[in-house]
């Protein structure tokens, strides 16, 4: 398999004024052709230290891809460096001379006489149009070696890559990669990896873990020479992975908790109602992430303060009186309500501390009762957050949990009719 | 001047799963700080490749980061294969271990024996707490360079950088930086940088624009050999800055509109309530983002249905039959609703189009009408968003706008109490 560096040049890029996304798109690009990227520098418009990133990525790749500095200003220098680097002549290409006086006439200008070093290409190089903006892109082979130079703007860059750069590559390309997303709740990264065990040694497909948003996920990917082949060698491993995680795993390829809990409801027919204390409309936004979710959810309450408790979802001041705000009654109660008011089929209620700090009754930030109520049933179960000091942390789980609450009850629902 | 080069490591990054924003955010906190980044690499969970990219850069350069590869996966390799190049031994410390274990029990769970390699330290390597997770951050001096060892994501990375590395960084850096962000609302960065001119070119203050979250915001940062010194530096500069782009911007290191709009709300002692249709959720989710939002904002009503709009906010089929859903007069009247229901003060009604797709009224996706109704006013403006085809960036800016009305509408009513 051949392996490819990426290089991304501008001095703006090391102060951090822009974010170097070309670095990604080429990545993710790359990876999808089964060309492996070994690593990612950028150097700013530096010829000396160019240079030497030049020669150190050809002394290490087959291929090299260098993004940025074929500008028309002073600075812009990659074409010059790399010819140096590959002791190549830099001659003018009449063609792209055309293209440029075209670029500005047709804009009712004459070509600055910057723009003129835009027309040089390495003698013998491929040449990329370049539609979007005046630098052409390049590719010089030699010695079994290809260096790629793409202008830097993503504008520019993007369009040129997917046109012409990518089916240059194809030569380049003899696998084709697929990838499973295996995600879980309710299971940090570590644990998830140790229960994985060995399979995270894999090398066709590899396995590996990743932290996202809260959840823990596993990305399985295979290479081969067919997408059957690479189904082949993902499905065991997959399976396997579901097994060992099955308490845990949400689905596969899926988007996200919310995602699988509309699908859920539209598939039962069922309608969602919630009342939010502490997570205040997190919940009801993570629901309504969901394009469509207006068919399964019509109705959220905010219900912060102790006297809407009471006034909107019927929480009596006898339940908060005896058991607390945060209590685990005061959670089925809110849920009743909500139920009631939406004439939903199953209601959602949470309350508890957002924190950062304890609430006046001295209950702890990220502490949280969540009530799930349908026509013949009622859960409710207690959270404590790890890391309770955090507000969005704590609104966010507690969140989580609840959409999982409800997730879980409506597959039981689901295996319970079927059987 | 120091100068110094960052090694991102994680296999995800070469993927092009994830974007560097690690990169980014170091380079313009270094630059701040006077410190010269000269390079970025990005190598994956490889020990033969990540040791070469520390034996060069630490060649080349007096100061190293390492960001990524500190979790308890096998695949997380940074600190073994950084030792090894530095030929230091990795000891137990203890009071990190202690940490894991409190950070475990407070979950109510036994530490993964995975999680013990975190705390392996460097011997005699300054140790960062990771109030945000489980992997501490390292420093590392010999030989008159310095190895950082940091988190990879950034929601741990960055709080740590700004608590713990930049004071320790301080003294290569020979000079005090200040920084003052000057938040805006309602102007796009381009369009921002342009009324701010000639300013942006300054060198001492520098000023540099930022988008973020759908808000454009510039940093005026200073340098000098005193405190007093820097902050009049920027003074001149922040006042001018203020002047040219006075009706878009809301604070001076603020926070975000809805500490602002909390602010104000508490100190005129006055109660919101909300009505969301498309935002569903998103605009009550942020107000409480801000701790203590509980003593101004009591009560948000999620109605995603016109049933619902009706049966609880006491919008009239006549109406929504009149004017239909996405209308000024239904937001007036779910603002209504919602202010009645909850007894307060305020309320905000919103009523929309998330997307992606347009509604089956034909109105486009991110249209929405957002009303203000308090006691003696009414206040409705008409949202159109530009790029309409996404949900998310819909409902984020919406939700935002409808903090923005209720902001100036009390910094209005201030200025009316003063006259």
């Amino acid at each position: 398999m051949p392996v490819c560096e990426l290089i991304s040049v501008g001095t703006e890029l090391l102060l951090g004024e822009i974010l170097n996304t070309n670095a990604r798109f080429l990545s993710l690009e790359l990876a999808a052709m089964g060309i492996s990227v070994l690593r990612q520098s950028t150097v700013g418009d530096n010829p000396k230290r160019l240079a030497l990133a030049i020669e150190e990525a050809l002394s290490r790749s087959d291929l090299v891809i260098i993004s940025g500095g074929l500008g028309p200003t002073p600075d812009d220098i990659t074409k010059e460096v790399a010819c140096r680097v590959l002791a190549c002549d830099l001659v003018l290409s009449e063609e792209i001379s055309e293209d440029l006086k075209a670029f500005f006439s047709a804009r009712g200008l004459d070509m600055p006489k910057t723009n003129e070093k835009q027309a040089l290409v390495p003698k013998g190089a491929k040449v990329f149009k370049n539609p979007k903006g005046t630098a052409p892109g390049l590719a010089y082979e030699k010695d079994g070696k290809c260096l790629i130079m793409l202008p830097g703007p993503p504008r520019e860059m993007e369009p040129m890559f997917l046109e012409s750069v990518k089916p240059f590559l194809s030569k380049y390309s003899d696998q084709i990669i697929l990838s499973h997303t295996l995600r879980t709740f309710g299971i940090g990264e570590s644990a998830m990896a140790e229960l994985a065990g060995e399979l995270l040694n894999g090398t066709n497909p590899t396995v590996a873990p990743y932290a996202k948003d809260g959840e823990a996920l596993l990305r399985v990917t295979a290479r081969a020479e067919s997408l059957e082949k690479a189904e082949a060698l993902c499905k065991p491993v997959l399976d396997s992975l579901q097994k060992k995680l099955a308490p845990y795993v949400y689905g596969i390829d899926v988007e996200n908790l919310q995602s699988q809990l509309v699908l859920l409801l539209e598939q039962s027919a069922l309608k969602l109602a919630t009342a939010e204390s502490c997570t205040a409309g997190y919940l009801s936004k993570k629901i309504t992430e969901v394009p469509g979710a207006s068919k399964v959810f019509e109705c959220g309450i905010v219900a912060y303060s102790s006297d809407i408790k009471q006034s909107l979802l019927a929480v009596s001041a006898d339940t908060i009186k005896t058991h607390g705000l945060v209590s685990p009654e005061v959670a089925i109660s809110m849920a009743k309500g909500a139920r009631h008011l939406a004439a939903a089929d199953l209601a959602l209620g949470v309350t508890g501390v957002a924190g950062p700090g304890p609430d006046t009754q001295g209950n702890p930030a990220g502490l949280a009762y969540i009530a799930l109520v349908a026509e013949n049933d009622i859960i409710v179960e207690k959270v404590q957050t790890a890391r309770s000091n955090d507000r969005d942390y704590n609104r966010r789980i507690i969140s989580s949990r609840a959409l999982n609450i409800a997730r879980l009850y409506l597959l039981e629902l689901k295996a319970k009719v079927r059987e």
